[in-house]
């Protein structure tokens, strides 16, 4: 497979004050992951290969495992072609 | 309930090449409902009350019936807070 | 439209120990709402018209903020067809 | 991690008549994958290791695109704890 769209909203069982600081931790590791990504108000959404997507998700999880949450769900969203499927593709004529 | 945010991921069932002019007259649509709003590659984020995102979220759908889509989808995400949620409180900092 | 199909899975911000018995409340709202449903591990879904399902939807937000619970999400699936789409035609032949 | 619970939407886009069987092959693929499942109207719930439900879906997306679809997206959702999570503490006292 080529390139995919794969969004992740990470959804830590804490209370609402912790709840920033904990998907802040996610969000600055998607950052320094190396994919291209877009941070939006629920998710954010990743361009790479599956299995890149899909570690830096697993990652998401055991951060929030390890910054003590008891719990932790995710929604996420893919978007795949055989010939690849971009962020530009999507978004680049509304920025 | 006070502002909430809504996300609103839109899902037509159509060929490759239909989607995005399917896509753009939702988007359109939200851009001129006079919601606060933020376009991400995988979904539309909004801001208002339950009553106003869920009748722009049926309004989507009714806008892809009458483009002749013959099945829609969406995914539809919510953050409900009693004093308010917005979507600058969440993304404002990544700007 | 005619009759759509929509699952909600609510998402309560509460303890691991407090979560179930919110989600039960729900679950048990709309068991006794008078739409057809089937109740899943992730999410239940429903059968009924837009106005009829995101009634309920908003109903589930207010029964978790009444609970006590700071803040909730949702995830939200519909499936539309002008024709209607019925919870049988899809999980029928694996009953 | 223990075993989570991953639920998945495949959503080929194909047209409405080619639909079910798209999504039929995999359901059967999943049914033959030796993870425990639940088959819901909008979603199929696993339950095993990040890993083995994650290399599920991969497949599943290969198996539409082999299909000859030529667009697929999906919608998954987790629930992990680091003691692990059941579909049965879920929906075994509603069955």
């Amino acid at each position: 497979m080529e390139k995919i769209n794969v969004s992740l909203q990470i959804l830590p069982l804490v209370g609402d004050d912790e709840l920033y600081p904990v998907v802040d931790r996610v969000i600055e590791y998607i950052q320094k992951s190396g994919v291209k990504y877009v941070i939006g108000p629920m998710e954010t959404t990743m361009e790479g290969s599956f299995e890149q997507c899909m570690a830096i998700v697993k990652r998401a999880h055991e951060i929030c495992l390890e910054a003590g949450v008891p719990r932790v769900g995710s929604v996420i969203k893919t978007d795949v072609r055989k010939t690849g499927v971009t962020i530009d593709e999507k978004v680049g004529k509304y920025r």
